[in-house]
């Protein structure tokens, strides 16, 4: 049977996840990867899951363990909503302002269905995080790519590029931003308060969306914390949520808060994608968090990402220093610092090079939609002890010199 | 905010899924409802259920609270497969032709992104299971509507389409035929050995796919099994199962069975729609089905339905014996039969009237593509008590008899 021609367009043009392929060897013995962005899972809560999860299906088995509503287990909405008052200053949010969905990236995949088609426009960073974009380019729109800074988003480039598509006639066609304003995947970078502004009036001002993605808000470990887009444009602004990140990943449970209108919307398109998320899963997530401020028992956790953050930079600041031409972000939270090279470093090429040294990385090249740059990397600090942290980054330096003195002859 | 003229054509198109709208009052006090086809709570192990799902969060934590791979577990893949070698008679299947997801309607959503594009064509019965008309949908396709016998399919009236089709020079835009060959939703009939084998031989002879749809083929309780579609031609046959049924809903959890090629370009698609299915639920069923043969297990209950399902022939033929015209199916197994009226019957016009009576089915319309037939009706026997039913189907006569007098005057 010849395959080929039974797919769908979509099922041609797409590409395995570059990061699944290239993290296959994170688990090699001696390997120190950097590679991964996920949580240490001994800061999930086990012995207390373990009990509640017996709990809730023996005692609520009529709810856990049969099919559920397609917008979500209401307890969970309560009990995130009081997180969302407390910790994000976020107000006023009611269950249909909320959506559970499988994971973030099932909230991801809900906004390209419900928003985009191929005639549409939307902004992402330059670089941005390859799962949005893996789930945007299912629906075949047009980015504009909008350079990211220390500071978050470029917001007079992006500015000119609506004006641009304005003058085109075309800024009806344009559905919205899409950031992560808060230690950024993959640059760690925060977007200032001053251009969280401009970016709400923007979205006023030429008729947008706003897709905030926050799955790192509550992993700040120093700084002060600066207030949502959502808070300054709730009517715009789709605001993501994961327990990825502050409980734990195999929920896969993600939270969109969005204007009501919105969310309708997305529950309609949801019933024909999975019909509803695992009503266990939710339960036992509302549970926890009706029982614990989750916030404030990740201190320790938080401070242990600071002090391995404090480690990778001072490695990177011993170890390049002397490398002309190499520069790195200085993340206040979340899980990655973002590392430039000079232009002729090409880190998917020197990946097989770090392979033979151990060490692993993310190529920059994966977060970037068409106008790629070759020359950075990602590093993930949360799960290398510090001594690794150290050794890795030696590797790292390593690494690099071979493949310029390489590059060179 | 100008919300319409941001949606996609998906969006904009989607209408909201009629069985739950209608079904919303479903628990008022009184209600006889034949609606939903939800399995009854009582039937879960949840005992045995919790106290797994306890050791699983305590135990392996590093799997069942992590992120896990987008194809799935392999503990639950080996269970499985165990499962359909003794109960299905299907031998060879391997961990690359299983993909896990959450629920049938994932695979049946991801089954539409890989095989369709606007320019497809899929054939579906007449009438068809309206959760997979949902996710097709969203991809625009051109639906061949194959009206269905009491033993499955009509086959000839599919040839007769598939040889038009070929003249038009349009066959290489036929993607698949969609079947629940077995206990059929809505209509509880089953598809014939001889009409499984032509389908087999149809989809080489025409170069196509087969979508074996089975989460009812276990819950068998009279009349001996049939092979599957998927044992007559492996390669071309993706089968769908489903824990829904035989274990619970909430964990939401389906596989998708089919050869290797297939498998990977669905894998491929979920890392965008939402990167895993929960690990945790995927644990906790390989672990039941480790312990404990479900498909035995099931036997009380399904002499439970058998015996509901006779309860609810037997009033139909005592209520409607001497109403013209009126006919229904008889089911060997899963959870419903399927009434036909009169053509002058509009179910969903006459579901008013059922309300206004206490009693509740799905109107048949709700079950057809494009050419609606509008005097069916879908009734589930499994929820409610063998007297509910008798005095549902009383109910449902005086329903019918007040609508035929209104309509005659």
């Amino acid at each position: 049977m010849n395959l080929e021609n039974k797919l769908s367009s979509i099922s041609k043009s797409a590409k395995s996840n570059i990061i699944r392929e290239l993290l296959k060897v994170a688990n090699d013995p001696g390997m120190i990867s950097f590679g991964g962005g996920v949580p240490d899972p001994e800061t999930f809560p086990r012995e207390e899951l373990a009990q509640i999860a017996k709990e809730v299906i023996e005692e609520e088995y009529k709810f856990t363990l049969q099919y559920g509503t397609t917008e979500g287990d209401n307890e969970l909405k309560d009990a995130y909503k009081e997180l969302l008052e407390k910790h994000e200053g976020i107000e006023g949010v009611q269950y249909d302002n909320m959506l559970v969905t499988v994971g973030s990236q099932e909230a991801l995949y809900l906004i390209g269905l419900v928003l985009l088609d191929e005639s549409s426009y939307c902004a992402v960073g330059k670089p941005v995080y390859l799962g949005a974009v893996g789930a945007f380019k299912q629906r075949f729109p047009k980015f504009l790519e909008i350079p990211l800074e220390d500071d978050g988003m470029n917001i007079n480039i992006l500015e000119e590029r609506l004006t641009t598509l304005s003058k085109e006639g075309k800024i009806d066609k344009f559905k919205f931003v899409y950031v992560v304003p808060t230690f950024q995947n993959p640059a760690g970078v925060t977007m200032s308060l001053e251009k969280r502004k401009r970016l709400a009036e923007l979205a006023d001002k030429y008729d947008f969306l706003i897709v905030e993605d926050n799955p790192y808000g509550a992993l700040r470990f120093e700084g002060s914390p600066i207030p949502s887009i959502y808070n300054l444009n709730p009517e715009r602004t789709i605001l993501l949520n994961t327990f990825s990140k502050i409980l734990c990943p195999g929920f896969r449970i993600g939270i969109i808060i969005a204007n009501e209108n919105i969310i309708r919307k997305f529950s309609i398109i949801k019933q024909g994608v999975n019909l509803c998320t695992p009503t266990l899963t939710q339960r036992l997530a509302a549970r926890y968090l009706q029982k614990h401020d989750r916030i404030e028992e990740l201190k320790p956790t938080l401070e242990l990402y600071r002090s391995k953050k404090d480690t990778m930079l001072e490695a990177l600041e011993n170890e390049f220093r002397n490398i002309q031409g190499v520069s790195w972000t200085r993340p206040e939270g979340g899980l990655f610092t973002w590392l430039t090279f000079p232009e002729e470093v090409d880190t998917l090429d020197m990946f097989e090079e770090a392979k033979k040294n151990k060490v692993l990385y993310v190529p920059g090249e994966a977060f970037y939609v068409n106008e790629v740059e070759k020359n950075h990397m990602r590093l993930s600090f949360c799960l290398p002890s510090h001594d690794e942290i150290r050794e890795g980054v030696r590797r790292l330096k390593n690494v690099v010199e071979v493949y310029l003195n390489k590059k060179t002859i």
